[in-house]
């Protein structure tokens, strides 16, 4: 059934596509009340906001788009489930992830697919394109390159750097964990938690879970090579090229377990997978071997590591993919939109860890608000409120750190927020499928 | 009056680019029918096309929106005539134009103004951000190194290259004095001709003149340093950096005229200045020493080298500038957005110089259908005929040149080009004002 279902939205997917031939388009923000009105936009007018930003150039943000235009920037090296696909063919993810960013959070987004696999270039890329950027969102940059890319942009960008598949995956992980334990009657303090594949999700998700207060030997990391230990002699060598797995494997695993994944899971509460798209990564009998009333967040994608119904009838209480069509969709969707909705009303400098923390609270409790059950322990996505959360608290979080440039009360922030969600649908509504055929 | 008025206009400009914050979003190309249509446009349907590009790559212009979108790259080191005001304040007029392409010619664009002034970089820039664009235009670059931009990009990239300030340019000066020519009863076989200003713009006009049949020794080209002839010492430096500089200083003013402008304009039918912002830049005395029924074309933007009012109390017949509001708009978007609506809708790999002369005979055959005027050598921009005529002279004479990769008659082009634009118009008008405030 699973089979047959995907099958129909892969076909439907395809046919849609070809269709519109892409997903988004550019359109004007002002309006040309007649042909006078160029003079205006272009020249001889558009010589005094030059002048303008020239003069103060931090009005780049008055006078033109910067202020609410996100890059998305791949290099196809590492796109969903699929593997290093070269930039061409991750251009359908990133312009749905343009999509995404418009539709649910009013941010303008372009995708760029860059034609070019090394740390220092991506880097470079980049910083020549920023000036034109309020903010920039990596996607599907293979690991451990993408941690060096993030990092050192982060460190020399005045505007916030995100790394999707890290940050954006971590915090609605931690949201979404929040709330299963809660759905459960757990606490994440005293949750075992198993971590299935070590690649830029699941080491993003460590280090906020950690520093969200779980302590790190609670924690089973489970790579291809089986789980991670000190006595594992394959990962020495990645110490210099992938630091974060060998802090992993120092801090993690306080049992000292060995093995592979159903060694991870045994007694486990909460299972982590973000690894290769399955089926049958994980197997029903290692979820069987968990706690009773086992979490399991199966997030490969667009195949989890096991179907939900699966997990289900091994035990598992509560089960999350990375997918629309199932329940509980743990899904970047959820945080992404309105996390750089907020931090672009207050144009923030940068994304911090307690301001992903701080939207991953407030994402959970609008799930408890909205009432917890096993298959619904996240908000929709379509849920306008959603972003409008997340906003508020990127924004309220990224003042409190200091890195705010502008200064907005909650309601600011929320109102700003709905305004920009309200006019993007209602402009895709009524520019959708005009442009093309 | 004519201060009077740019005052007026400037602050206007100033006042509509804060009130919308820019000038351009994005907007979703395809509808969003509910919550399940993101399981196609998004995760797990968006692997399909992903999967079929990574088979066919030639399909991503299928399935995404590559194939109708062009990036408006600069550097900022030479924008209108400011000069190097850099890469934030160069943003409005990318935005501009981006505006232009999507309104005038059904084109999406998006402003990209990098951070870095090396040709090196830049084309190392254009060749990363190739895969995701249908169409490259290259902007505000200062010459000479825009020359060796546009020339590496043209070589190395499977996708047309235009540098706007160069081709563009050209074209919309070629068009504009065949009409004007035309207007005043002459041939451009017998037309002497003043160029004031030898940066890009007339570097390329005199290529394309010349690729026209105008015999070069009836140019007389004249830059800061005085009118170019092989004389002049301080011209041998610039063979290596500006090769183009030197081979016009070789080839044209058979009469090997010196001097300054007023020397290059004496007995000149035709003035054709692409100089510093003026005015003063040319004095009327110097007009009136032209040939009878002078041609002026002063297009230094924004302010022309002498005021239209001027030049003709001082005898030009016709006079033209780059600005909209005056007559005779001598601007390049007359040309980019119907040249890029064709090669897009053949799919042409390249932009030669034939397909330019193509367009603008095309251009200005249309202005004469029009019926042409002292006052109106050339259609207006805000015709959607004109990018139309543009299109389908363009994508014929890529079919012509073996460039193009889809095959198409004059008739599917310009049925094409019209829905194009009318759609742009139509959702601008629905969207325009809506997102911002």
């Amino acid at each position: 059934m699973a089979t047959e279902r995907q099958n129909a939205s892969t076909s439907e997917a395809l046919r849609l596509h070809r269709l519109y031939r892409g997903k988004m388009q550019t359109a004007l923000k002002c309006p040309v009340r007649g042909p006078a009105d160029f003079g205006f936009w272009y020249t001889p007018g558009v010589a005094e906001p030059c002048r303008a930003i020239k003069a103060a150039p931090d009005s780049v943000y008055d006078y033109t788009n910067k202020g609410n235009l996100v890059a998305v920037v791949s290099d196809g090296s590492r796109v969903l489930g699929l593997g290093d696909i070269g930039p061409e063919a991750g251009l359908p993810v990133m312009e749905g992830k343009s999509l995404l960013f418009k539709y649910l959070g009013g941010v303008d987004a372009v995708a760029l697919c860059l034609a070019t696999k090394s740390a220092e270039d991506l880097v470079r890329a980049v910083e020549w394109l920023a000036p034109s950027f309020g903010g920039i969102n990596l996607e599907d940059i293979a690991q451990p390159k993408c941690f060096r890319v993030l990092e050192a942009l982060r460190d020399r960008l005045p505007i916030p750097i995100w790394h999707d598949d890290q940050q954006g995956t971590a915090t609605v992980v931690l949201a979404g964990l929040l709330n299963a334990l809660r759905a459960t009657g757990r606490a994440l303090g005293n949750a075992r938690i198993a971590m299935i594949g070590i690649g830029a999700a699941n080491v993003a998700t460590y280090r906020l879970l950690t520093a969200y207060g779980v302590q790190p030997g609670a924690i089973v990391a489970c790579d291809r090579g089986g789980i991670l230990h000190p006595g594992r002699g394959d990962l020495d060598a990645s110490q210099s090229a992938f630091p974060e797995k060998w802090c992993i494997c120092r801090e993690s695993n306080a049992d000292c377990r060995t093995g592979g994944i159903a060694e991870a899971l045994a007694g486990a509460d909460v299972c982590l997978a973000f690894s290769t798209p399955g089926p049958g990564i994980i197997q029903p009998d290692w979820i069987a071997r968990m706690a009773p009333r086992g979490i399991v967040f199966a997030c490969a994608n667009p195949v989890p590591e096991i179907w939900p119904q699966e997990a289900h009838a091994a035990g598992a209480a509560i089960v999350a993919t990375g997918r629309g069509d199932f329940p509980n969709q743990v899904n970047n969707s959820l945080v992404f939109p309105g996390m750089f909705r907020g931090v672009l009303d207050v144009r923030s400098r940068a994304i911090t860890d307690d301001m992903a923390v701080a939207a991953a609270t407030a994402l959970a409790d609008y799930g408890v608000e909205l009432g917890l059950r096993p298959d619904r322990i996240l908000p929709g996505m379509d849920d306008p409120q959603t972003a409008i959360r997340v906003a508020v608290a990127a924004a309220m979080a990224a003042q409190q750190q200091g890195v705010a440039q502008v200064t907005r009360s909650r309601e600011e922030v929320a109102a700003m927020a709905d305004r920009a969600i309200r006019a993007a649908q209602a402009a895709s509504a009524a520019v959708a499928g005009q442009a093309t055929l």
